[in-house]
Parts: structure tokens; C-alpha cells; sequence
């Protein structure tokens, strides 16, 4: 059964393309030959054990490559990857070759038993392990350097011979989900586990994390309405609200650890073992031996490394940060001018006048915070870390700080330097409704119709009448490898988060902006959903168990959020009156008031558990039966042992 | 070389007894008689595989039995519980008899290679997971009821058919340890190794935690001298001790950390893993089938544990807590007394008066403390937690809430509601000086003094002038059986807690209590050190890799510090003069000041890593084996199916 596949073996049936290989024109044979002998090369002799085949095209050969893979090859790699599956009775398991008969839905000739994602996945990484055995170059290339360990597909990759991996669209699959997805007007939950089954664990748990935190605000947004509709200015009605929304805020985020729990424990990833992180691609260095490895690669001195990090990195944030402030300033004036314009002509444009200033500003806002992102991803990356973890631990801090002061800092500026709550409460809508307008429009929408436009060329070019569904592989090959690459779910979240930020930290002041962000969300659901079905490249699945640092950024800007919302209802002319004697009592009982609720808040996050009580009997369940079956190994062990020692 | 000894066997020379067991008086023959059948038994038949003898006392059998093990017993039994050694190449590794040869200093003849704690570590381990087969009740004791899996010892020891089960001293090390502790006058660090050698790991962390806070607080105490000695009271100088203070005690927890991977690497507990949880002995329930483990067993229903914690517990504690406030009054009332005393008065006996309030009160606060820890534990107790872990957060809490109101409730009030600086000072001076003495008198000289008393009663009743280290086993087990029983580091923990309560609440009021806190704790480890090896029972070791919720406990009181001492601050009259025309700036600084020391400290937890870059690289090292050998496995595993498949 497990035959290894020559490349030329095109003609077999049921080969099933999972991943697409694009190497650079005009790659040399002996290139090809040795990487394409090494891809379909047996396990043993150092191999990937795949099947690949060259996509013929009409016009000419284009160096593109289709990888499958056996079927029992497939489940070989789901052990090695460590998948979990859920068993016959229910329960989550690591799957294993040798136990596959207890999993659920698994026969022999059922090949949907791995999900689509799973299956490229698996080729990805174990594309992603083919290591160089030998060879102190990439043949043909002698300045692209090998050492014995080192990825293969990462120094073709970095060495520009590998232009791109992707993974193939499964047309009649992606139809069907984005039918059940945005296809029907329809009130209702996401269809999460077909998204998971497609996209992978992260993506669907970005869609799911996006879906919980839309409904999570909708109770925000019930309150927020009467507020605006009646014009309520007592100041009980505020603290109340205000309350209400930091308790309640503190709730929604240990809640979603629940829900993140339930639904990775159900994908598998809750169980799933980290896998050993290799270097990123991009990693360079003198060679030198790993101290954990023992395995001679690249190292970086970490010295080498602060210094780059604090001598160039950290000045240069502090510069852009300085010219977000700067540019501020010019908000101001220009707002100041507008201000004494609409004073001096007192006309419906000058009051429309008013505005420009703050759209201005939300639309150079969202240009400087695109820059900088291209400027932080430069750095860190140039900053060289070693693992992939690290570089987005770096990347991340850069990018929110910066962003948290740009896009807040006026706000900031307005409530407790201006002490003006009416600019405060324009200048936050303007703000908000510009930055979703802007999203939305850069985010989904243009790249859509710019991806539209290019099909309708392509298909003119191909001169081809066919529908989606009845392109042939090569047709779908050459229209997906011009897509663009979606980025990972970074902006996605940054989005998410920002947003929090305009609705948690003011909240007291413009209690729409939670209806505004209910809005957005529903129509970010369906732009995105757009984007990921029909404007990038199928991203291969990544599995995950939790949104990771970001849990950690929307709890910090909650507990910014108390101290924010304490202070402007201390400062609201209504708590005011209540001391009109003595000024301190009032900033005495509101840092009471603060100190209390980020009491609370600390206690209700100690005290809510992380998992639900029942993924907790499971895991504790799971731990057990791994004890145990450790201990039978023990006990078996030492009984041969003893029967050894006795006997002989 | 494995043979099962029958527990007659008492002649064997080279058996080593490490634990005593003690049945009670009156028990019967066949229980006798099936308890060490189960002993000795072979692992094969559901046994210990242990060694046992009665031992024989001069005044008639006393049912006292002492367990030891071969040497290959103890081996087998290191893996079992999985301990963790050093290799010969300085890694340290889980400890398994296939590999003993790569460990330091194995060789088959050094029977040092496992510590007497370890050995006494397993055998009480053993001992503990001798299960119930297919018993169902303790042979003569129809009452005590079993069931398949329950722990015999745990059956026993609750029907009281089992005394106690202690390990023994070792006379020979004991000496050399109290030389080298405690035994000669000199400067330098606690032979923290061989503490942990003797008493085992929390024992030893403990001691170790001891030593340095008590390094830590000196920086404090050098800083707070001049302070009393030139009487300073300029604002700037209390505002940089107060901030020093803070910002310190961030660091020394963070550090602390650091230290505590370095030790529980070095004496593998860090790696060691944890074993699955067994019911606590107390625990009792309806037969029913656990969901985890699916064995039949005790279950207690949790809706029923939950209502015991809030309908009974939680009112109690409250009502404690009322019941402590009401007696503060009274303190308060009896100071004004004796204040008016002194006015009257103004004679030296009146003023030395003056200190008698505080006095008494420190003493009824101990009172107190200890009254209100029988009730919790009795409380808990009767909630009927099922896991040991459970029963002990739970105390932990209901302990550490009443004792920080009891001890620190006059010390806010007198701060904060009587603004009352001098009479502050005075009653942190009393408080912490009497709870000191008190400590140290109550847990360690008293018991001390008891004990000598009680040997030299002994020593003349069995008429006897031999000493310590040529006593007969005999004499010795029947002089260590009468030792008190130590009940775990929890009372040592928490007299530490409230005394950096004593010294990081007030610090910027009181700067000598640094003084006092680093005097008392350097004879805090000679007292501790002295009860530790004359006045109780050996303990059993218990490994452990962290101090666990007192670093939680520590950080929380240094959290509220920061809000007391910038309050303190803020209310000196000497800050004040600084703001003559408006008090509300003098507030909003504070609170200015309170909020960015707070953010400072969150950053730096943040910031500093929690476990040194080469303990961290050698916990990587030892990942990437681990995976890696499973790779291998995975792999070999693969090739032999492929074989199979290609080959059949």
C-alpha cells in the first residue's frame, strides 16, 4: 500500500491535490529533481513520503507542483502532528495508528476522517521537516547554504527558489460554507465547526471570539439607548451605567475563557501537545552549537539582540510616539479654527465644519497606525529573534502601545487637560464611526472588488465560460496563486481591541458607542467571512487553544477603563453639586469607589473558574487515565524485572 | 535478591528501619496478621513488598512495627513516585531503574544513593497505596468498611485502629546536622542541602524562604535606621523610603521565584511530576462511581459541600470577624482609659501604663488567631472537601481573611479614621514586638521546655545513663513516638505574612519595624531549627517545587501597601504644608503617585522572568529530548508498520 509515488506518477486516479507549490521561472532541473526526489522520498531514507505532481498548463510550464498524500500516510501524520479526535465514547483523545479503530466516524475507506484542513496541515508540516541530511547546499545554488537539521522549505523560501505554498480551495466545500455562513439572511450563530473544519482552529476561533464579544456588548448597547433617546444627564443613571459596564466588562472576559475552553476542548486543541519550536524562517546567524539541541545551527548573540532592542527599537517607538503626539497638536489648532470659523459665520456649513477636523484626524490616525505597522514588523524583524513566539511578543507590544496612545491619546487630552465633555463626546464618535467606516472599506471591501475585477480579467484572458465550481485544477491553481495571502488574525483582533478601548474607556460619557460597535461587529462578521471565502488564498490551519496575549490586552484595558470612567464621573458637574463643600471628599469617595471596583474585579477573576466544570472532570479524567497507564507500564516493567532478577 | 520477608523475620543484620507504625493497644491478632501479610506481600499479590518486625520492648508488646526495605525495593520505589536525580553529566533526570547507571553516584553497593527522607518518602508512599482488593471490611473490625481501591492505611488510621505512622530519626546525621545548623556560633547561609536531606523539600524551602526574606528586609533595615536615630521627619526623605519599600518588596518577591527554580531544580522537584490527587483521609460520602476515575468510591454531593460553605462557614467567619472588631472597641476604650490615667497622673508608672493597652491586645490577638485556626479547621473539615488541595485553599482563606482583619483592623483604624500618627507607631511597635515574643515563647521554647522535661523523665524511668546516639532502637522509637506531631510549615508561613504585613503596611511610619522583623527572624531560625530536630516526630518529607499560594498571599499584602503608604504620605502634615491653598491637589498627586507605583510594580512582575535563563534553557533541553524521543518512538514504531504493510 504505501508505495512511494515517482513525480511523474500523474495518471493515478485518486490522487487527491491538497497543497500547491510554486517554485521561482527558470529554477534549475537539478533543483527541482532533488527537492521533488526529497518530497516523495521514503520516511526512512530522510523523505516526506508525499506525492507530488507537476501541473501542466496551457501556456507553458510554470514550475507549479501539487502535493497529496497517501491516505494511510495521512493518518501516520496525524500522530506525528499529535491531532486529538474525538473516540467512540465521546471522549477527546491523541490519536495513534494503532488505536484509530476507537475513534469516532473512522473506517478504513472513510477518507473525510481528517478534515481537509487537517490533511494540509499535516503536508505543511511535514513539508515544513524535511531536513537537509548531507547537503552543504541547496544543489544548483551554491550560495544558498544547508547544514545537517535545517528546514529545507525554509532556506528555499528565504533563498527566493520557493516563491509560495498554499493550500488548495476545496470549491465545492467553500460554497457550501459560505452558503450556511453569509449566504442567507438568517438570525442565528455562525456555523463555528465548519469553519474550524475549513479555516482551521484559529481563524474560527477569531470568528468565534468576534461573535461572543458582538452578543457580550449588546447588553451595553440596550442600556446605552435610553441614555441618548431621553437625554439622561443624572448623575445615577451615569455611575450606574458606568458600573455596570467595568463589572460587567470583567464578566464577559473570564466568561470567554469558558467558551474558548468548551470550544477547544471539542476541536482538539485544548489537549493538543506544543510541538518544539523550531527558529523562524528568517533567523540568521554565525554557526554554533544550540544549547538545548546540542544540533549545530545559526546563533544570535542575545546581547547583540537587547542592544538592538534598546538602542534602536525602543528610541524609535519613543520618536513615533512622540510624533503621534505631535500630530495632536495640529488636531487641535485645527480644531480651535474650525471652532472660531463656525463662531465667526454661524452657518449650516460651518457647523458642518465642526466635524472635519476629527474625521481628518480619524483618517490620519489609521494611515500612521498602517505605516507604523509596516515599521514595527521592519524592526522586529530586524531585531532577529530566534522563535516565532518571541518576534510576536515583540511585534505585539510595539504595535499597541503605539496604536493605544495614537488613536486615544486625544481623547485623553480632551477629558483631562481640556475638561471638555461635549468635544470629548463628538470628537469619540467621530473617531469610532470613521475608524469602522475605514476598516471596513480597506479591510474587505476594496480588496474584494479589486479581487473581483482581476477574476473577471483572468476569466476573459482564459477565454473560459465555466462557472466556479467546473474550473479545472489548473484553471483554480493559476486564479488562487495571484490571491493575496491573508496576514494572520493580528489586525483582526487589533481592530477588536481598539474598539473595546473607544467603548470601554469613555463608556460613562457616550453611552452609544456600544451600539455602534454591536453595528460594526455584525457587518465585520459578514466583511470578513467575505474576505476569508473569497478575497486571500485558503490560509492553512493553525491549531491553537486560546487567543493567547490577547486575553491579556483587553483585561488590561479594562482595569485602564475603571480608572478612566472613575475619574470623568468624579468630574461630571452632577457628582460635583452632591460636594459642594468640600472638593476632597469627592476625590477621596471616587478613588474609594475605584479601589473597590478593582477590588471586585480582581476577586470576580479569581474566584470565576477558567474552565467550566465539566471540561474540567474531562481533562482531570484524561490526566487519570494517563497516570494509570503509566503506572501499568511501571508495574509491568518491574514485574518482568523481578521475574528476571528471581529466575536467573 | 527480591524474597518477600515474613514479618517474623526479624534476625535479617542488614535491615534498616526507617518508619515506625503503631497499632493500637488491644488490636486484634487477625488484623494484625492480614495488615502485614499485606506488607510483605509480593507487588504481583496486591502488596507493599516491604519489610516489617514487631519490635520487642522491654515492658511487654506494645503493637509498634518497624518497616523497612530492601535495597532494590527503594529503587523500584523511586521510580514509582517518580523522582527526579542528577546525572552524571549534571542533567537531572526522572529516575528509572533501566538507566540508574547514568546517575551520579549509583552503584549498586552505595545504599546512600537514595537519602534516608527519600526512603522514607517511598515507603510511605507504598504504604499509602496499599489498596483494599476484595475486602470488604478490616478483618475484626466488621464496622470499618472497605471497598476495591480504598487505601488500608487511610481506613485504618481513621478508625483509629492505626495510631500513627512516623519515620525515625537518624541519629548519626541528625547530630551533624544540628552541628552545622545551629550547633556552633557562626555568620553565614543555612546548610539548606542537607536540611532537605534530613527533612525533605517544602521543610527545606521553608528554611530557605526564611533566610532570604530575612536577607531581603536588611536593605529596609539599614534604610530605616537613621530615620530613628536622627529622628527624620522631612517628607521628601519618607516619601523615597516609602517608595524604596514598595518597589522593593516587588522585586524581592519577584526574585524569590528566581531562587526557588534554582533550588527545586537543583533538588528535582521542579520537574518532578505531580501524582493524580487520591480523596483525603477525612473525606466521607455515599458509595457511588467517581466520573474521573469510574471507580466506585465515596462521593459527596458539591451543591450540598457549597451550601455548608455559605449557609454555615461564610456566616460564621463574618460573625468572627464582627466578634474581632467588637474587641478593638474595647482596645480603644482601654486605651482613653489609660490615657486619662496618665494625665491625671503623670507619674512613670503611669506612662509605662501607657504601653499596657497594646499589650493586652496583642496578647488576646494571638489568643485569638489560635482559637478562631482550631474552629477553621474544624469548619473545613466538616465542608468534607474531597481533595487535600481543596481542603487547604479553603482553610488557607478562611485563615489568612480573619487573621489580616484581627492583626491589622486597629492598626487602619487608628491610620485612617483616628489619624492618630504617634499613637500608630506606638501600636505597631507594641503589636510587633509582643507577637514575636509570643511567637517564639509559644511555638518553639515552651514545647522545647516540655520536651526536655519529658525525656529526663523517661531517661530516669527506664533507669538508663546512656546517651543520645547509643540508645537502643528500641528506647528510641518509644522516646520519639511521645514527640509532638509537626502539622506542616502552614503556622510558619503564616507568622511570616503578618510580620511583612507589620513592616510593608506602615512602613513610611514606622521604618524600625524592619529592625525588629530582620532581629526576629534570625532567631526565628535558630527557634524553628530547634523544633524542628529536638521537640518533634521526624516529619515525612513531602517534594515540593514552590512555597504555592503564600507567594500569591505575599504579593496581594504588597499590593495593599502601596495604597496604605501613599495615603500615609499623602496625610503628613509636612506633604500637606506643600499644598497650602488647595487639598485637592494634594489628593489627586497622591493618587497620582499610587496609581503609577502600582503600574511600575504590575510592569516589573511582568517584566522580570519568573525562572533564571539557565534554569529556563535546561528545562528546554530537556523538553526538546523528551519530544524528541517520542519522535523516535513515533518513528521506529512507523517504519516497523511499513515494514509489515509492504512485507504481508
Amino acid at each position: 500500500v504505501v508505495e512511494s509515488w515517482s513525480f511523474l506518477d500523474t495518471v493515478e486516479s485518486n490522487f487527491r491535490p491538497l497543497v500547491v507549490i510554486e517554485l521561482a521561472k527558470g529554477t534549475k532541473e537539478e533543483t527541482i529533481e532533488w527537492f521533488t526526489k526529497r518530497i516523495v522520498d521514503k520516511k526512512a531514507n530522510g523523505g516526506a513520503q508525499l506525492l507530488i505532481k507537476p501541473l501542466v498548463m496551457e501556456n507553458g510550464a510554470e514550475n507549479i507542483y501539487l502535493v497529496g498524500a497517501s491516505h494511510l500516510r495521512l493518518l501516520l501524520g496525524a500522530e506525528t502532528v499529535g491531532l486529538v479526535k474525538e473516540c467512540s465514547d465521546n471522549s477527546m483523545r491523541t490519536f495513534t495508528y494503532s488505536s484509530r479503530k476507537t475513534f469516532k466516524d473512522f473506517a478504513d475507506d472513510n477518507h473525510n476522517f481528517l478534515t481537509m484542513a487537517e490533511c494540509q496541515y499535516i503536508i505543511k508540516h511535514e513539508l515544513e521537516n524535511l531536513r537537509a541530511k548531507t547537503e552543504k547546499m541547496i544543489p544548483g545554488y551554491p550560495q544558498a547554504k544547508l547544514y545537517p537539521g535545517k528546514s529545507i522549505v525554509r532556506r528555499l523560501l528565504t533563498s527566493g527558489i520557493l516563491v509560495q505554498i498554499f493550500p488548495l480551495h476545496d470549491r465545492e466545500e467553500l460554497k457550501k460554507l459560505r452558503h450556511s455562513w453569509y449566504g442567507r439572511v438568517k438570525v442565528g450563530y455562525q456555523p463555528l465547526d465548519d469553519i474550524r473544519c475549513y479555516f482551521g482552529e484559529t481563524i474560527a476561533l477569531y470568528f468565534g471570539f468576534l461573535e461572543y464579544f458582538t452578543f457580550a456588548l449588546i447588553p451595553m448597547a440596550v442600556i446605552g439607548i435610553p441614555y441618548y433617546v431621553f437625554a439622561w444627564e443624572d448623575y445615577d443613571k451615569y455611575v450606574m451605567f458606568a458600573t455596570f459596564n467595568l463589572l460587567w466588562s470583567t464578566v464577559i472576559l473570564e466568561v470567554w475563557k469558558r467558551i474558548c475552553a468548551i470550544l477547544t476542548y471539542c476541536w482538539g486543541t485544548l489537549l493538543m501537545k506544543r510541538q518544539f519550536e523550531e527558529p523562524r524562517p528568517g533567523f540568521h546567524g554565525v554557526l554554533g552549537v544550540n544549547p538545548v539541541t546540542g544540533r549545530e545551527e545559526p546563533v544570535y548573540s542575545s546581547l547583540k539582540r537587547q542592544l538592538r532592542i534598546y538602542l534602536v527599537s525602543l528610541p524609535f517607538v519613543c520618536l513615533c510616539l512622540y510624533f503621534s503626539l505631535y500630530v495632536m497638536m495640529i488636531y487641535f489648532d485645527l480644531e480651535q479654527w474650525a471652532l472660531d470659523y463656525h463662531k465667526e459665520n454661524e452657518s449650516n456649513f460651518s457647523s458642518l465644519m465642526l466635524y472635519v477636523p476629527s474625521i481628518i484626524y480619524a483618517v490620519v490616525i489609521e494611515i500612521m497606525n498602517r505605516i507604523y505597522r509596516y515599521a514595527a514588523e521592519f524592526l522586529t524583524s530586524w531585531e532577529n529573534h530566534r522563535l516565532e513566539s518571541s518576534y510576536q511578543n515583540h511585534l505585539i507590544l510595539k504595535v499597541l502601545v503605539f496604536n493605544f496612545l495614537n488613536c486615544f491619546a486625544s481623547l485623553f487630552y480632551i477629558a483631562f487637560v481640556l475638561f471638555d465633555m461635549k468635544l470629548l463626546r463628538q470628537s469619540l464618535a467621530t473617531l469610532l464611526i470613521t475608524s469602522q467606516i475605514l476598516n471596513q472599506f480597506a479591510e474587505s471591501l476594496l480588496p474584494y472588488w479589486l479581487q473581483k475585477r482581476y477574476n473577471r480579467r483572468m476569466k476573459k484572458r482564459m477565454c473560459s465560460q465555466k462557472t466556479d465550481t467546473d474550473m479545472s485544477i489548473a484553471e483554480q491553481v493559476n486564479m488562487e496563486k495571484e490571491m493575496g495571502t491573508y496576514l494572520g488574525t493580528f489586525d483582526d483582533y487589533l481592530e477588536l481591541f481598539l474598539q473595546f478601548g473607544y467603548v470601554s474607556l469613555f463608556s460613562c460619557v457616550y453611552p452609544l458607542a456600544a451600539v455602534f460597535a454591536v453595528l460594526n461587529n455584525i457587518t465585520e462578521i459578514y466583511s470578513d467571512a467575505l474576505k476569508m471565502c473569497r478575497v486571500y488564498k485558503r490560509p492553512f490551519a493553525e491549531p491553537t487553544a486560546n487567543i493567547g496575549v490577547w486575553q491579556l490586552a483587553f483585561e488590561t484595558m479594562s482595569v485602564i477603563s475603571v480608572v478612566t470612567n472613575c475619574i470623568l464621573i468624579g468630574m461630571s458637574p452632577q457628582v460635583d453639586a452632591l460636594f459642594p463643600d468640600s472638593k476632597m471628599d469627592l476625590v477621596l469617595t471616587v478613588a474609594l469607589v475605584e479601589h473597590l471596583i478593582l477590588a471586585i474585579k480582581f476577586i470576580m477573576a479569581f474566584v470565576i473558574p477558567d474552565k467550566p466544570r465539566d471540561i474540567q472532570m474531562k481533562l482531570a479524567k484524561l490526566e487519570f487515565e494517563s497516570l494509570e497507564a503509566l503506572k501499568q507500564q511501571v508495574r509491568a516493567f518491574q514485574m518482568q524485572l523481578h521475574f528476571l532478577l528471581i529466575h536467573h
